[in-house]
């Protein structure tokens, strides 16, 4: 049994990263949210649900009944490609099976794990207002400028070198690469960020990919408060 | 043909999990310095050596000449796991078998991988001085006291649930978390910083293993400028 714990569906870009991660699984899953910036994200930290006080956090009960916790999109990722290679659940897709496209999607992913820390924190991921007014800083812009570029080249060195690189995203099918940037590209619509022709055909697929469409769907029903996140300036979505 | 670009021995703390991550491989590899903050730095990364403008990188060409880049020490860690599992390399060892064990070791080191700044900043790696009387910030010790815990939970819950886990390392066998950790443990050398017993023995192991000590001995051998890290109250390690 799979639990995954989120902290909304707004602006957590990272629990967005992991539910995408659980759906290409195609195991079965629950979601829980539990909001973040309230008192129950306090007592549930506490309570030891989140281990690294942090979401996502995937929470597995085995056969044994023994009950196990992996926290960080990309540790959720990776245990779950491990899991459904194992279990040869044919439905898992995550990393490109040619040896080159995958040294390209692990190093684009890696890189987004740890970096463009000016764009997550000057446009942080907001799916109920866009903001058509938006002044990008300088680095920003750089960090932009560098996702193009990685984009650009996958998109340019993998597209249909075989059936499995034929689909519209970063390498083909639906990747992990495309779980790590999906909230980026949540960010180029909302704030109107500059792209190259090739990224903004690759934005509009990624937005119109069903898993999107559902959670981008469930965000906009969110009722609890967003203060944090209500920068002058945004329009409704 | 596998060629592993790093920054430099004595301070490069990312390099060292990239070539941790080489020797873990068993498979023939060259380590080629590019000496850090230097013109040669300037001009490696402008003549793609660098894709990313760091290091770690490896190189690998394939049977066919394909030559291609992997960034990332946490990139590097996953695509020579693919590799080395894909090839029945026998040596490699990188995530533990158990799914509850390997659930916590990417769990945490994806935690590694992305967080602990406090400690990162404050406490740089250094393998040629060490100081005695350095005083950590608040942050340093909040940091260091949640490794410390993961380490606890790493050597109590899973040590010698099977052979592959009786090791001295955090899960046994020397993996990926060991190697995600390492430069965190010299720090606590190096800076004398306050851990428990349990993380104190698990230090002692993993500065005596003969990668480590290769490693070291070459650090201590290298000898261009580190104007950098050159920290008052510094004593030759």
């Amino acid at each position: 049994m799979y639990t995954l714990i989120i902290g909304n569906r707004t602006y957590s870009s990272w629990s967005l990263r992991g539910w995408l991660a659980c759906k290409a699984s195609g195991l079965e899953f629950e979601t829980v949210v539990l909001p973040m910036d309230t008192p129950e994200w306090d007592a549930g930290s506490s309570k030891g649900e989140l281990p690294s006080s942090k979401v996502p956090t995937l929470w597995h009960t085995d056969a044994t009944g023994q009950r196990m916790a992996i926290w960080d999109s990309l540790a959720i990722i990776d245990w779950l490609a491990d899991k459904v290679r194992t279990a040869r659940i044919s439905r898992g897709h995550y990393w490109p099976q040619d040896w080159a496209a995958r040294a390209l999607a692990r190093s684009i992913s890696a890189e987004m794990h740890a970096g463009f820390t000016a764009l997550r924190q000057g446009c942080p991921m907001n799916l109920k207002f866009n903001f058509p007014d938006f002044a990008p800083s300088p680095e920003v812009l750089a960090d932009v400028a560098r996702i193009d570029a990685l984009w650009n080249e996958a998109r340019g060195k993998f597209h249909s070198i075989d059936e499995a690189h034929e689909g519209p995203f970063l390498f083909g099918t639906f990747s992990a690469a495309d779980m790590m940037f999906a909230p980026v590209v949540t960010r180029i619509a909302t704030y109107g960020l500059p792209v190259s022709d090739v990224s903004a055909a690759y934005v509009a697929e990624v937005l119109a990919h069903p898993w999107m469409q559902e959670w981008t769907a469930a965000a906009k029903a969110e009722t609890f408060p967003f203060a944090r996140y209500l920068i002058p300036g945004g329009v409704p979505a």
